[in-house]
Order: structure tokens, then C-alpha cells, then sequence
């Protein structure tokens, strides 16, 4: 049987801190899942707001090709009739062709949270499924806490399973609610319980002892035919099981085609969810982080230029990633030559430019530069040796105050600038929070004036790092990661001041970005 | 036998995209693995280059308690003497008791990147072990992609770990180099081959498919007695082994006690090192993250307030971690409580300060304060409350102007600062490298005219931190280390201008000193 796999994004993902998202956000994911080819989709709880059913309604109206969309929800309350459920009236009008319910397999939590009886709890899943399934509905059923319930009382917690089974659940799915469970430990339950609950059992793990990914996939081999997560891992404490990890390791280790081609999508779908989440997709992600497939040690470098395979599990294009090969203090003219093929290839690797252009990446590192995470400056730094590259202003002058006084709670900074372009210059002056801000925000006012397409360019991060440790006369490192909505590049400067710093990394950022427009534009007319 | 931890931070942890750490960051990084218990300390590659020998240096003249430094190198170069191998040579200079040294295990390797015969691979690693041993070092033996050889060629994978047993090395490492195993096949491996290497084996795992962690608790169940990672998890690609998961879970899942009590400074130990090495501490990472123990969804935080241990697998008190109710606050008070008497014995629990400086404390850190590393700042809060501190001057005004332009080659910062003490004021001027900088330098000039002892005050690091990620308008943290010859102390600052978090920490890091030393002075008069 084909591995389904479920996501959970949407419903316990927007439990993690810091995310919260739009009805509207919420949909984009839902499409997106849809295209990569995941096969259900745990759109919300329904009775948990009023957003939440509009969200469904929504849903209702949209067609979707590869994935079924499930609303979630929990078992009848204790001591009531399924019927007058408020819950589970909202589940069902929550207009789904399936619905997970959740209930408690640990007996610890029937006793001492619900303050429920044993056999109520039983009732409560029996009943529930049985009248969810006469409203037509497909059931599955996440059996809470079932690890940490079986540690304490096995039988009980199996027995929590059979109400939901006799009830006429199509899908049984053991939660490891709280993450304690170990890779073994969760083989040995799902071997165990398949051949009673053939071709029904899923799994859900939490990531609390890094063991999310792994779990799901010793369930598989106990015989689980579905794994509960979200796609870039997102969820309450430490998160749930990361589905592109999982998606990575089934196709191109376990040989289980859940995704088929869709897998090359798989980098660029999470780094789409990440955004519409207003997520950083960790760039240690396995398969989809941005480092994933980066080299930087020397001898890492040199061996897989000679053969990809020696330093990378898989090829990245496998999953829609790519190689990088970070130029930095340990790494040679190899490294600094796949660099520039990957960019100019038709530079040879006999070109004089080639040993210019390692050597004047080694004078820039002595001064502190990096650009392992700045290909942007060293896509210049290249340019520039090669002659592929033009100056696109010049700077006559900036000044920026920062005035702080006994009367005032904060800063007031204020920057000038002038700078000129084919002869003409532009003076004007902006306030800002901080010396940098203010630089960047007069640098591209009056960079604006020349060049209308930089007013796309956003800056979407900004960091600072201090070099040598000399207190505040160090010297410091900037990077700058700037977007125009289709391409990020990310620059560098370095010096002993923060601003000259900044300055150098800005101008950067905003260079390269005219001439490449510039090119393109000279190619659609040639 | 005890569980060997094996931190390779210092040398393969700065391998990471964005790490670059000065050798006293190591140092200090050192320092904190030694205080919490680490076995061994892979220092670094003497042989890479002249700031490794540097840093060996600084290392012997230091005193650890707890762990042994480890020097880090390759076996010899194919078809050349050991004696002549500089690599080895620089290895032996490094002046440590142990030697880690790694050889290719994978005949692919040996083949098609080092270019040498099959045989020959067998003799290099031979021959180097031998000569350590000969020039009296305890040889560890990494067997670089041993997974990967023994998917390949496991007869020749085999024989590489003998070649390394007859040399006389001590711990053999079995490395999943690529991070393409899974756990089912490291413990099958590891439990065959532990009969014959007794209390020998180690692991070193790579996060490629999300299962370093798992993988490394199979070995140990397979009868591996040393884990290999990296305190954080950073390292090449997708990272190494995080050992602060490792830690956790053999210490309060497996029984396997591995830094005893100190199991409750993990937390506070990775927060460290993340930053020294200027690397942000993932919020989701097992036991130590910022919302490994947060809890969002409404039904949740009922149960966790009824009996945290419902959706908590263990006390976050145990490693150091702090439960947080995201939606209502629930006081960290004992904690606070526990920093209080550090410094002020004095104070008993039930003092109403107490929970003042709780809730200070939670309205700093909401802001955007982070206390672990600037000790100094939390103490001056603590005093604020207690009545154990006094303005030691007024802020008149401040202006910092810096000018760029066309003629000069870098900035020129001036800043201008009125103080006053006790109705005297005092005006300056200094030119600086930078705002931060002529702040500083301006603020000490004019606050030495009252208090002349600062006069020894040294600024020995200075690091700053974007927070939120909005570009160049983020806020900003600013973590200023000073020392008087005999103390050291960190201060903070927070603020969305880098120039106003810089003085609040540069205003904290002076007032600390006047006030411990007029204190000191006051405590000799009596």
C-alpha cells in the first residue's frame, strides 16, 4: 500500500509561536500542498472559532487534485449525547468528506484532566466515531498520548483503539503526543498492532527528543500506512515531524513513491510555506535548507567537484535544491572556480581571470570579508575581474546625525546624502531608526530617482558580526539579504565601522540588482 | 562503561555556513564544555592553518577539569614517509595527550578522490596510528563514510577499522559522514561489531536525513560507548549530531548518566556557546530550545496547569528550561530567586522584592532582553529593586555626526557628550571608528573627570544582534564585555537603533563598576 501522508500545517502547525495566519494564507497553503501531491489535508478545528468555519466554507469552494481535505475535532464530552454535541454538530457542518477525532488513550488523562470514568472514555470514542460515520462521514481516529499510555497501562490504551475500531474508524492514528517515544519502542507497538489493524495504522509524532522524523519512519517499517506532520515541521514545543524530511527518506531511501515527480518541487514548496507563514525555513533543514547541500571545508570542496556523491547523500536536484560551494579561508582555486562556472561558464579555467580572481578573494578574506553567505558581493568581486561590471553611481557625500538628549526616550537620527549618475546628482535627506536605517533608507530615495526598479528591492535581513574582538573599535562584518519578489542575494562589508560597513554592503545589494536588470533588458532586445 | 560525549564545536562545528569564531570565542567555548562535563574537546586542525597552532598554544596553558583536548588531522599522505608528513608533523606539535586522527573507510574514496591504491589506504592508516602512538599519543580513529563503505564494500570497511586495532588505536568512530544512515542499520552494524572492539566504538552522525540523533542513540544500544556531535547540532550541511538532544535523552530516558548534575546547565550551556559562536539557538531544538517547553493550544494549558507532565515529557526544570504559558505568564520565580542569592544572600524567598524582579525581569526579556550572558545588566536590575543602587551621572545630551565623501576613503565619526555628576556637567568631543565607537570613547572621556578609576576599564568584546528580522529597522541586541584587570562583565542593551542599545549597555557596564566600587571602598572604611 501506497504511504499516505497527512499534514497537519494548517490545524497544529498555527499552534507554533509565532505563527498566525490569514484565512487567506491558509489557502495558499492548502494549494500548494495540493500541487506537491500530499494526500490529506487537516484544514482546522472547526469548533474551536468562527474563522475556522468560514475557513471550511471556503475550502468547499475550491477544487483540489491530490489531496482530501479533513477537519478536525474532539470526542463527544463526557456524560452528554453525541447529538447534542456543540462540537461535533460544528464538525459535521464543517461540510467535509472526512474528519479526524481525537481522544484519550492514556488513562492518566482520562482520570485527572477529563475527570472522566474509564469506561466513559470508551463510550465517548465508540459513540462518537459510530455517529460521524451515520452522518456519512469517513473517520479517523488520533489516539492521543497512545505511546506514554501504553507505558503506563497497555491494556487500557489498546482497548481506547478498539472503541474506535468497532465504532468503524477507516484509519487508526497512534499520537505520540508529548514526543518521549524512541525509534524501537514505536517499531515494536506498530509490528505489533498491524495485523489486527491491517493496512489502517498511522502515526503522529512531536519532536520533543529529535526524534520526530525517525519514529514516523520505524512506524512505516512496523507496517504504518500513514505519517501525520507538517511539511517544514512547524507545530507546538519543538514542532511536529517534519514532512519534507520524511517525503525525502521514504523516495529516495525507502523506495516508497509518495510524491513521484513532485519530489523535485519539494525545496521550492517549502520555502514558499515557510514565507506565507512569515517562517524562517531553517537553512540546516535536511533535503530543503539552503545549507543543506553546501560545501565549505577544502577538502569537502575538492572532493565533490571531482564527484558530487563523495560529500552529498543524494543529488540535490533530486528534491529541487542546489549545490553550493561556499568560497571562504578554507577552501582553493577549485572552489573558487566552480563558482565562477557556475555563474560566467564561458570563462575557462586556464583564463588568467581565474587566479586573479581567487587571489583577490584571499585579500578580501585577510580584511575579514566572508562570502559563504554572500554570493551576491562575490558575484560582483567576479564581475568585476571579468569586466562584466560598471559603476552605477557615484557618492559625493553623506553626513547622519544621531542626537540624543535628557529630554527624549529615544534617538532622532537623520541622514543626508548626495550621490550622481551620468552627470546629473540628486541631494536628499531622511530621518531613520538608527544610523543604518537611515543610510539605507537615503540611499535608495535618491537611487530611486535613476533606477524606478530598485522601489521592488526589499531588505529582508540584516545582520552584524564583530571580527576581531577589540571592543567597539573592532572590525565589523555586515550582511545584507535583499529580494525584489523573484531573486534574494545577499552581500557583504566589512569595516571598522559600522556604518562604512553597512554602506559597502548596501551599495553592493543595490549594484548588482541594476546590472543584472540592465542585462536582461539587453538580451530581450538582442 | 560510561557514555563518552565528544564535542566537535571548535573544530567541525566552525565548518558551518556563517561560523567564524576568533580563537578567544574558542577559548571561551572550551571553558563552558569543560564546566558542563564534556568528555573531550576536538579542538581544532593544527595542520590547517597558523591560528590553529596559536590556539593549541592558549589551550595547554589552561586548566580543564573535566575534559581532555583533542587535536584533529588525516591520516598520511598515499606513498610518503610518516615522518615526513607535515600534516602529522603539525599534529604531533599540537602538544596534546590525544590525537583524533580519520582515514577513508570507503573504498570509492580511496579509489576516486585520494587517487591512491586500495592497500595503500590500509597502510596509511596503520602507519599513522602506529607513529602517534610511538611519539606517545592516545590515538582515536575516525572511519570516515563508514556507512557508505559498508553499503559498498563492507569486507574493505571491515578491514580499514582492523588496520586502525593493530595500530593501537583506542576509540574506533564509525562516521556516517554523508548522514545517509538510519537507525535500524547503524545499531545492526554497531552490536556486530562490538563484541571484537570492546568498549572501543564510537559514533559520529551527520543531520542529512534528519536522523543524527536517532542514529547516535542506536549506537549506543548496539554497544557504542562515545557519541560525537556538536553541543548546538551546527556543523557541516545539515549539521552533526546535537548533543544536547544526545544528552537528554541518554540522561533522562536510557539512564545513562553522562554530565550527572550538571544536566540542569544544558540549557543555559547551548544558549552560551550560540552566543559566543553569534548563532541563534533554534527556538524548537529538543530540551534546550526557547519553546521546547511553551505551550499555545488553549486545551494544552489547562492540562499542563492541572499536571504539567500531561503535555511536558519531562520537568524543564531538569536541563535548565523554563515552561512558558505564551498566552498568561506563569512566574520563573524560583529561578530568579536562585540568581538573586547568588548575589545577595541576604534576601530571603519570601521577600516581595522577589517577585518584583520576576516581573522585571519577564518585561525586559519580552522586550527583547536576554540575561544569560550579561550578568551584569541582570545585577543592576536586581540592585534597581532592592535599593542597592544609585544614579552615578546624568545624560545631558549626546550628537554623534559621521561624514563620507567623495575625497576620503572612509568615514570620520565625531560625538559630542554633556554629563553630569552631583550638578557639575562636563562637554566633550572625540573622534572615533565609528558611532559606537566615539560614543564610548566620548562617554568614558567626560565620566573620567569624576570617577578616574574607570580609567582601567577595558571594553574586551563588543557583539551585536539583530532580534526580529526587519532589515536594517530590526531590533537590535548589543552585548558589551568589559574588564578592570581583575573582573569581567557582560552588559545588554536593546533597542531598534544600534546607537541607543550601545549606550544602554555602555551605561550599564560603568555604572556596575562605580557602584561595586564604591561599595568596596565603603565595606574597607567600616
Amino acid at each position: 500500500m501506497k504511504i499516505e501522508i497527512f499534514d497537519c500545517t494548517l490545524r497544529e502547525g498555527v499552534q507554533s509561536q509565532g505563527i498566525s495566519m490569514s484565512n487567506e494564507d491558509r489557502l495558499k497553503i492548502a494549494k500548494k500542498l495540493d500541487e506537491l501531491g500530499i494526500s490529506y489535508i487537516e484544514a482546522g478545528n472547526p469548533a474551536s472559532n468562527p474563522k475556522e468555519t468560514a475557513f471550511f466554507k471556503e475550502l468547499k469552494s475550491e477544487n483540489f487534485i491530490n489531496s482530501k481535505i479533513v477537519a478536525f475535532g474532539s470526542t463527544r464530552r463526557a456524560h452528554t449525547e453525541v447529538s447534542e454535541d456543540e462540537g461535533l454538530k460544528n464538525l459535521i457542518a464543517a461540510n467535509t468528506d472526512i474528519v479526524t477525532v481525537f481522544g484519550k488513550s492514556w488513562d492518566f488523562h482520562v482520570t485527572d484532566i477529563l475527570s472522566a470514568e474509564l469506561y466513559e472514555n470508551l463510550n465517548m470514542i465508540y459513540d462518537t466515531v459510530c455517529y460521524l460515520k451515520e452522518n456519512g462521514k469517513e473517520v479517523f481516529y488520533d489516539a492521543e498520548h497512545f505511546f506514554d499510555g501504553c507505558k503506563h497501562n497497555k491494556e487500557y490504551a489498546l482497548k481506547t483503539l478498539e472503541a474506535a475500531y468497532f465504532g468503524g474508524a477507516s484509519r487508526i492514528i497512534l499520537c505520540d503526543t508529548n514526543g518521549a517515544a524512541f525509534p524501537d519502542e514505536v517499531e515494536k507497538i506498530v509490528a505489533e498492532l498491524a495485523p489486527k489493524y491491517k493496512n489502517m495504522l498511522g502515526i503522529h509524532c512531536h519532536d520533543d527528543c529529535g526524534m520526530a522524523v525517525a519514529n514516523s519512519i520505524s512506524a512505516v517499517r512496523g507496517g504504518a500506512v500513514m505519517i501525520q506532520g507538517t511539511l517544514t515541521g512547524c507545530g507546538e514545543r519543538c514542532g511536529n515531524a517534519n514532512l519534507a524530511t520524511v517525503i525525502g527518506n521514504l523516495q529516495t531511501k525507502m523506495e516508497h513513491n509518495v510524491i513521484g515527480e513532485n519530489l523535485k518541487n519539494l525545496t521550492s514548496a517549502c520555502v514558499y510555506v515557510s514565507d506565507v507563514a512569515n517562517q524562517t525555513l531553517s537553512p540546516n533543514a535536511p533535503y530543503v535548507g539552503r545549507n543543506a547541500f553546501a560545501h565549505k571545508g577544502g577538502m569537502h570542496i575538492d572532493a565533490v567537484c571531482k564527484e558530487p556523491s563523495s560529500f552529498e547523500h543524494i543529488p540535490p536536484e533530486t528534491v529541487g535544491n542546489k549545490r553550493r560551494i561556499l568560497v571562504s579561508e578554507v577552501s582553493g582555486k577549485s572552489a573558487v572556480y566552480s563558482k565562477i562556472q557556475r555563474l560566467f561558464p564561458e570563462i575557462k579555467k586556464s583564463d588568467p581571470s581565474v587566479a586573479k580572481i581567487t587571489r583577490r578573494f584571499k585579500e578580501l578574506e585577510h580584511l575579514g570579508y566572508q562570502f559563504e553567505a554572500a554570493e551576491g558581493s562575490a558575484e560582483l568581486v567576479i564581475r568585476k575581474i571579468i569586466g562584466k561590471y560598471s559603476t552605477v553611481f557615484t557618492l559625493n557625500m553623506f553626513r547622519i546625525l544621531s542626537e540624543q538628549d535628557s529630554s527624549r526616550s529615544s534617538n532622532l537620527t537623520t541622514a543626508l546624502i548626495s550621490i550622481s549618475v551620468d552627470g546629473k546628482s540628486e541631494i536628499t535627506a531622511v530621518e531613520g531608526n538608527g544610523p543604518v536605517n537611515a543610510l539605507d533608507k537615503a540611499l535608495r530615495k535618491a537611487a530611486e530617482v535613476f533606477y524606478p526598479q530598485i522601489k521592488n528591492v526589499k531588505l529582508l535581513d540584516y545582520k552584524v558580526r564583530v571580527i576581531d574582538s577589540n571592543a567597539t573599535a573592532s572590525k565589523v562584518r555586515v550582511l545584507i539579504e535583499s529580494a525584489d519578489g523573484k531573486e534574494r542575494w545577499t552581500t557583504v562589508g566589512v569595516s571598522d565601522d559600522v556604518i562604512k560597513a553597512s554602506w559597502i554592503a548596501l551599495v553592493d545589494s543595490i549594484e548588482l540588482k541594476i546590472i543584472k536588470d540592465s542585462e536582461k533588458e539587453k538580451q530581450k532586445i538582442e
